[in-house]
């Protein structure tokens, strides 16, 4: 069987982890990896991998003859072109999530890729790890019967640094859009109108980039049910990433993860180790499910289970939640997308 | 030490608990319960307490020269004349909440209360429940850093009887206004404004009453945290009560509790018997401590933990929760406020 | 429904909490209490409760005429005459664990119970414990199907005072005859044989009066399964009192009971307050359900639950158990029995 | 930096899976595998992990001038003759567990590797799990003071082929044999006797071959605690893997993984999964960790964690288990080396 050929864009540190796990497929060769600051670091990196092509040129990778597919993982700012180059040259991509933030660029690179026929996977991740599976699997195969209330927590264990909230497109759009794909992953329903409250609560530098660091949004379904999520930027005792789908036959939850079951009991209490740490931790097998099925459904030619309507449906609702954040009132998804399609960068 | 000396008024099925669990204290003596269909059952109930007088008139129970303190576990719309009346007669009061359904009713109860020196305790049962009294303690003692997200879960395994839902006040006035009081005690914080999210998803019943069954409140609370409250008026796996506070050092949370900790491990899976049934159950033990603090605070001259003020906020956060459901729009507690002061009978 | 009236034979802690039990029961009298050290401490405890007799005499408690049951809880060398003098005056009899440290004296009060055709139910509190019952009633069932393995964790907090340690009969007839009579019901058969493992290893005064602190004993049953029980007399943590039944269809557990289920998680770790901290706080409501059963079975004339072989069965094999830590052997149970009855006193 | 080369004897199952691991290591080489049985299935399979050479002949592999490492995973009776060739030839090895089922041998092949000064690791892959090795850093840490109980609990989902029980070597020697090595691990400390029970409950088939299919083992430590084990051949619910050490100042115990923390609750109860089925899945990370930190002493020339003298101990203490077991008595761990030094082969 042949293998099929990737090229990774942005090795960054989520770059380097996709190229990672692919090298351990073996029907999978990682041919080329591209990165603006490509340089002997990123070499040395590369011929521990045998990955034969470093350079700094994305277009380089694109065009690779050999390549089937590419790993789309610079700034969210390279997205959209990356996507349509690819598209066009009809390689099959993944991308991180978010497509961008401008929901008409967005549209435009997910037609794109259909309009060529390739593949287009986000890299929502979370809908790879074994506990929210678990939850969608009992939500579908009817166990806790029509849903009625659906709530995320999704907390960070730490402010991501400065410069990186500067660009990051603010807390709806960098780290709720997880929660909002989860929200729909979980429920099987579309959002229909959320409504946004926020705040600067752990550090005033939010404040100074227009951002909050705390927000909680409510979430009304076109299927009826309700939900509810919540963010930190800040969960001192580690990432806390929890779901909870409620309805009318019973209900499902999980709980975080932990490093390991010790449990310790002395004269002073009973403790255990904190949840495991951040995303690299908790989502390592996450990541690797990922791509295994991004693989899997180029070679079967199959459809990928998270596609570009998926990243722009929930920068839909990211961007409902900001409107509905600074308007101090519920807003609707398609208001949402309204306003958006009257201006070309709205965020 | 003299006994103190209990008059039960409304001899329901929470008069009784409370008869009960006061008749268990050695330095208290129930000695009259009134209800409007007192009879040959409740004669003999009383009889086996050595209850000596049983009677249909409030009025009998409140005038009884012996009496120190009565319990007024009537229906809703009885609260406000028996509290001024008992007031007036200088007894002190436990009263079950709601103290009423009209604001202004409810604060000129509380102010005759006020002015006649007696101690008015309302049964916010909730507070003396070992898991949310835990939470609270945390709290208090800063474990968890400055609070910034507070959640409730509270879900009823049935719905009520359609008697009683035309007559409840509805899911914030009856069920709701609980885990309003929850979240002023736990954050140790006011509500300043709320968002209601709500609908019909359990039974059609509700909205013949204009009622729903299901709803999702945020809160902002005066010091800067959030909040959020899930309501549902029939969790199948029994009574659902669960509380969470995150802030700036960690978190708080607590489970529901069980009958027993069995579990059973089989080919089939891991089960474990469903959470305690209902309110009788989970909340027996605060009952019995409610009814304790009560005596103790009289016997002791010290002011009551749940005073009127806080049977009034409850209700003021619930009235916003109902104007933003019906308004469709986050309201503020004085706005509610202001609006209860025009209108004598809101709901 | 006339009241069943009761007599208090030793109030110490154990005899009040009966007491204490027998008085929140509506159809129960508690008429006389008998103390060696009787005195004004004790006649005051007796008369706000409404106690008409206090004495030092039990023979004058067994002799009173109204007294239809007497509770034996005064120290274990007393039980054996005070359960055949009740027994020839035809009273009802709860009597504290061990009923002797005397094999054949204990069988021989046994059987005057039995000719007199009086009830004698064993103070095995832990057989009315929540999950215990719950486990028998699981093994009971079916659900594990046939039993294979039987393990009892029993730990007690903290030692006691060294004058009890003198009189206490050691740590198997002491202590670990609850875990005998424990390791009989869930698994619904007899101990054949046991070998003990022991030790000193927490206090060397356990050494002194030839006891030993720490113990694991291994257990075959009749019906072919096998057991292990472990003692400590000193857990830092609290009370530990685990059982678990492994069989062919599955296995079912308990784990302990805690004061609430708050967790906290914090930067340094997940946090949780420990397990009730004694049998006081463990087994309260065990201690008032085995009194109510006692109750009911005398008013309707069932046979009691635990009665006096099971009171004879544990001492059995807590002989057994002594005998093998001393011979360093297996010693099967009918061996323990054998040599019993050629020595009135073996301990 | 020079690659490790590895050379792997035996493909079966655990063969394979330590090929797998060791190629997802940067640093090292798999160079050759050998199998009894090689043939198209096997060269395909080492074909797409690009290992060169194939072969029936494990002299080949250990002759292989480029290895510097092998991996024996041949039937147990192949593993005495392939240390001592491979300690011969210079390579450093890493031995499947029991090293043999002769005392004798087993000395005389560590004594080998010794003398040669390769390096010797035993595939005591629990002590690499997250869970046990948690216990072992809070035990060795003080956490819970000195040691007083051990108690191990170890049962398979399902019963091994009946072909597989006639050669096991038995319950002791095959399955407890890991139990032995976690309660040196934990505890710190040498088994000073043992005593065993057990019996045939699950199949017939292993009485047929001479052996139980169920045990319980207490054990004395060298350092005065006390411990125990229990295994079952037959955990329907899934492998059942869980320890907790009891001491001075607390206790530590670990659970059972779970393929997810997904929990349902419904009308009839609270559910979920089953723990991971079976070593595979439950020690997939400890089987990658072993081979890590074997690869990591040779390179860094550190003595192993796991080396000859712990297989020698292990299978001591499963001899005097066997030995008790027959003997229907407590049987000290020296009883048992001096009684093998006379047999050459005793099971």
């Amino acid at each position: 069987m042949e293998k099929i050929k990737i090229g990774i864009i942005g090795a960054g540190r989520i770059g380097k982890i996709h190229a990672d796990n692919l090298l351990q497929m073996p029907q999978v060769e990682v041919v080329a990896v591209s990165d603006l600051f490509a340089g002997p670091e990123l070499e040395e990196w590369a011929s521990q991998r045998n990955i034969p092509l470093v350079t700094k040129d994305s277009g380089a990778v694109i065009a690779h003859p050999d390549i089937d597919a590419v790993f789309i993982c610079s700034s969210t700012d390279t997205h959209v072109p990356l996507i349509k180059q690819a598209a066009q040259a009809g390689k099959h991509i993944f991308c991180e999530k978010p497509v961008s933030m401008d929901i008409r660029q967005t549209r435009e690179a997910v037609e794109t890729a259909k309009q060529a026929g390739v593949k287009l996977q986000i890299g929502f991740n979370r809908r790879f790890d074994h506990n929210f599976k678990r939850i969608s699997e009992h939500v579908q195969g009817g166990t806790i019967g029509t849903p009625h209330i659906v709530k995320i927590t999704s907390r960070d264990p730490n402010p991501p640094h400065k410069d990186y909230i500067r660009v990051s497109g603010g807390i709806f759009m960098d780290m709720m859009i997880h929660d909002f794909d989860m929200a729909r992953y979980v429920s099987g329903s579309e959002i229909d109108e959320v409504y946004a409250h926020g705040g600067v609560l752990i550090d005033p530098v939010f404040a100074e980039y227009g951002d909050i660091d705390t927000a909680i949004v409510t979430l009304k379904f076109a299927c009826g049910a309700m939900g509810v999520i919540d963010n930190s930027r800040q969960a001192v005792y580690g990432y806390d990433q929890r779901v909870e789908v409620f309805g009318s036959k019973g209900a499902v939850a999980v709980t975080n993860d932990y490093p390991n079951s010790a449990e310790i009991s002395t004269a002073e209490g009973v403790f255990r180790d904190k949840p495991l740490h951040f995303f690299l931790e908790r989502y390592q097998e996450a990541y690797r499910a990922e791509t295994r099925i991004f693989i899997a459904c180029i070679r079967e030619d199959q459809p990928v289970p998270v596609n570009g309507i998926d990243g722009l449906q929930a920068e839909l609702a990211a961007l409902a939640a900001k409107l509905s954040f600074m308007l101090q009132r519920p807003v609707k998804v398609t208001e949402a997308m309204e306003l958006a399609e009257q201006h070309a960068v709205f965020i």
